[in-house]
């Protein structure tokens, strides 16, 4: 396998990166192509234990900021010739060179960029970014978290279709159970691009289990969970806001005495649960779905340990096939008489 | 103050609600009305200590319940004599037998009872369900949190007038600071409403402060949000479904071992503040706003303690005038020119 890492991703760039590239070396003896600035980020990587063993290095002179967006974005995402990182990266999938793509950067500019250099899968309108969530006895696939701010009813099958594969790729589900992210479970809530989706989701031979709230999602009652871009970015941020919040005051007041400082020595190892399920690096990365290549994207505030968990998602990505498999559900849906055939 | 409030509303109706009335009588001096099945809850009543003394029951032979919903639930709002207490109470309301009404019901029962039997508030087009959310240094409210699905720009703008208002008058923040829910805090961000209503609440005159997301609104940046009912609802009910998995998580971690049970046990008086923070009865009730009268909402789940804290909240409504200030400056927003002449 070789899968190519921005360098220029995370936070702490590029650390985390440099360190999870090393590691994964050893680990899988894969090949990492490392894309970043050529000179820099191989003097650094000489000083790691391991050094640039069975790493690629190829020069990206730019790369996109989180600062980038907007039209400044789109240009040095669509360019040609352009030197970000993920230009260089997305350009090396493209062309065969590289089997998948990891970054920790700005989620904008990995979408425009996956979009301009590597297009659409056949049957797919619009790129889908994907979160992975933990919940109640597992995990559930909720996408769009933030590409599209508005969507149609047809985006919104395409992308069940398409986290229902990777469910299934990934997670191991066999009959992924699908949901519509609404405000209520009874089939006359939701918006009209609810009201719209609920009978496509119906006749689509997924196993659609109808519309969920927050509650449902958490309690583990939905394995992929569609919904607009807008809405899926309120669940993402909310859910992670949330979090932090009462981690922080139960900080606050954990020190505030002594009694309750002794308590919180004790109780130590009951909040590791709770800061795993609170803390990105478990996940790892999830894909950007819908664009004709594999993209992954993991969080900014990645340290290297989640780079390495997102290295080790894109080498299950890239052994299940999960593009094939896209690939076909989609074009199975547009052409359902074949699928007939086949059975 | 002559307060309606519905004996039928909680999830365990009609305690809860006896025992606030008989409590508020004690401590307010108010009349408390009573609305719901008279002859049961006068027996009722009589059992508790105090009594009826100070409680005017008012006969009310039909609810509406968590089940009733669409067209059958349109019906008993709307329909001439209907005997629900949320009918029977808002018609009290409407004719001026009482100042206000609380309910800890069906949230869709009573914006569609009110919207019915009290109309709107001239140059209100939609009702907003308001939710008041603790964040840091304070509270931020919140609405629509569930009334409408859809709304158009000029809906969020009246919202956010009407928001601003109730942050003034209850929560005594002189100059609220407005914001509008959004998936990104740059202006080029956002959904097409978020777009187009960010002009209207740039030109308002209200201090407005931008698009925000769940971590500035948790992080206390602003006093008042405007969103859309979907959005609203995704943003409440993940932060409620958060909140509760997490605090499920730490008990069942905390119960896993003798020294993390230990350690629970000295830890204790720091969590009050993590339950403080997730309870529903702190807040006790919302207005819903935007109707031709004052109608709050309380919890479902809410005990008697949730349920006088809310009377409170309806003192508080009353004595500020909320109505009359609301009512005040949506006409001044239609008639700009008579501000103008005020100042």
């Amino acid at each position: 396998m070789r899968i190519a890492l921005d360098a220029m991703g995370s936070d702490t760039n590029p650390e985390p990166e440099l360190a999870a590239a090393v590691e994964a070396v050893k680990k899988y003896g894969d090949e990492i192509i490392l894309i970043g600035p050529q000179e820099a980020l191989r003097a650094r990587l000489e000083g790691l234990p391991g050094g640039a063993q069975g790493i690629r290095l190829v020069d990206a002179t730019d790369s996109i900021t989180m600062q980038d967006k907007g039209l400044a974005l789109a240009l040095k995402a669509k360019r040609k010739g352009s030197k970000t990182s993920m230009a260089v990266a997305m350009d090396l999938v493209q062309n065969g060179q590289a089997d998948a793509f990891l970054s920790a950067g700005n989620t904008g500019g990995v979408v425009v960029t996956a979009y301009y250099r590597l297009g659409m899968l056949p049957g797919v309108e619009r790129p889908a970014v994907t979160g992975l969530f933990p919940v109640k006895g597992g995990a559930c696939v909720v996408l769009d978290i933030g590409a599209n701010p508005e969507v149609k009813p047809e985006h919104l099958l395409q992308f069940a279709i398409m986290g229902s594969v990777y469910a299934s790729a990934l997670l191991g589900i066999a009959r992924p159970r699908v949901a519509l992210l609404s405000n209520g479970e009874e089939p006359g809530k939701g918006n009209e691009l609810v009201k719209h989706t609920y009978p496509l989701l119906q006749g689509s031979g997924l196993n659609f289990v109808g519309p969920v709230e927050a509650k449902e999602i958490y309690g583990g009652e939905a394995d992929v969970v569609v919904t607009d871009g807008f809405s899926g970015n309120v669940f993402l941020k909310t859910s992670e806001a949330v979090g932090k919040m009462l981690i922080d005051i139960l900080r606050e007041e954990l020190m505030g005495s002594m009694r309750t400082k002794i308590g919180a020595l004790l109780a130590k190892p009951a909040f590791g649960r709770v800061r795993k399920i609170l803390d990105p690096s478990e996940i790892g990365a999830a894909p950007l779905l819908g664009v004709n290549g594999l993209v992954f994207k993991a969080h900014g505030r990645s340290d290297s340990r989640a780079i390495l968990n997102g290295i080790q998602t894109v080498r299950q990505a890239i052994n299940a096939d999960l593009l094939g498999k896209i690939n076909l559900a989609i074009s199975n849906q547009l052409h359902p008489q074949q699928e007939t055939l086949d059975k």
